[in-house]
């Protein structure tokens, strides 16, 4: 018997058995108010690419339009190359139940070549991760307990919350208990930042992320420098029009490395 | 007879036979230096989802997989909805050539509802459209002759290019001739940024966008509004990094109305 899975893997693991379609299933950890925490499927689709025996160099993007909620349960997850070139591969993953599609995803991934570099947005200047103290979600927020949250700005007030002009939050992420990251790890911390719409609000309304994008910066060395430790993220609104929102974030290493881009467009009822 | 075509509908008109596939072909007008404009295909795969009868609402994010060059000629468009909810349908497009897939997109449309709204992004301060020289780019740019563009900042350097700390351009976008603007060409206008990395190195190298997202905010309503009127677009890369970098845009009518959030990755070498 190996050891204990961390809840992250055993959340995203996939089952494969030869002639039968893929399979996951919900883990109670990464539960969302309706069906799992949206970064964990990211995260699970992007395993499939990852565990498919064609596939080719490092994750690049990955969008993710969620359609309709994942039951809790087991679900079927088919991820394929539509077309493979000399150095990029593009993909088509998509997860149903009871034959219906709940989730499509496309990913590239590609071989990274050492080239001309430069990065241009500078990491926000934050207090580090030690000089800040966690904040703990609601306990009916199940997957946010798997992180450790510590804002800078923009915290989820829990007392008294009131509306604000500016929907950015910053803050430190780290995996509870703490894990080497890895590109599905980014995955999912790039949708980790409660709904902008209640931090312009100062309340809890429905919402629901739509579409998910997420870009790929990092190269594997660079994961492996960050580990286990926390990395820093900021997130923002544009427009709140006609009952959705957009959202952009950074991940960062503690150094000011640029892990990942992500944008997501969110409905919401307000 | 009817009245002469638009260039721009010209490009993205598609024949539909009932029993065959919808097709469509490039134009010498849209051609890039390889295969056409990614702006038109994009803008191509969005008209078959408007064109499809059983459309839900409006667009409300498009995401793009560029997976190889289009050969100039003709093409088949595969549009249908994966999934159709109360207020939210979802999309799968492919384009295939010789039975080889090139591109594959995915898009949500929606019903849109009056809702609480707010805009965080101000437009950038810039001369008026008026104010400003019209560049011309190189004949060989087949596609950027159908665009008026007009730079405030970070224009394209046609003689004695030099380096630049900063990828930021800023430019007001107009087709020509004039056309009422409308979501094809919204998605369009998104990919009409030079590449970021030419402005970067202050040299041309190869680039391609490998995958394209669009939020469209603006309501039809908005885009009535803008008319055939120029908008303000503004671009911007972060990360630039083992052959690939990102490019965050936003385009603005002249009121200071976010109209669309896009993002892209871009292989480069260099």
């Amino acid at each position: 018997m190996g050891e204990k899975l961390h809840p992250f893997d055993d959340a995203v693991a996939l089952s494969t058995v030869p002639g039968a379609p893929t399979t996951g299933r919900t883990t109670e950890a990464y539960a969302n108010m309706v069906g799992p925490y949206g970064g964990i499927t990211a995260a699970t689709m992007l395993r499939a690419v990852l565990d498919h025996p064609e596939l080719l160099g490092d994750p690049i993007s990955l969008t993710v339009n969620f359609a309709a909620a994942i039951a809790y349960g087991e679900f079927t997850v088919d991820a394929r190359p539509t077309r493979t070139n000399r150095s990029t591969q593009h993909w088509l993953i998509e997860i149903s139940q009871d034959g219906a599609v709940t989730t499509v995803a496309t990913a590239v991934t590609g071989l990274r070549r050492e080239t001309w570099s430069a990065d241009e947005l500078a990491m926000p200047q934050v207090p580090a991760f030690d000089a800040l103290e966690r904040t703990v979600f609601p306990e009916f927020i199940a997957w946010a307990q798997n992180y450790d949250l510590r804002f800078a700005e923009g915290d989820l007030a829990m007392t008294d919350p009131q509306p604000s002009e500016d929907s950015t939050s910053t803050l430190w992420l780290q995996d509870i208990p703490a894990r080497p990251i890895d590109f599905p790890a980014l995955a999912s911390m790039s949708d980790a930042f409660y709904p902008r719409v209640f931090l312009r609000l100062g309340q809890m309304v429905p919402a629901g992320t739509v579409s998910l994008t997420v870009y790929f910066h990092a190269t594997t060395a660079e994961l492996a420098e960050v580990g286990a430790g926390p990395v820093l993220g900021t997130a923002q609104a544009a427009r709140f029009s006609g009952g959705y929102y957009d959202q952009t974030a950074r991940l960062f290493s503690a150094e000011g490395t640029l892990l990942a881009t992500s944008n997501q467009v969110v409905y919401f009822k307000a």
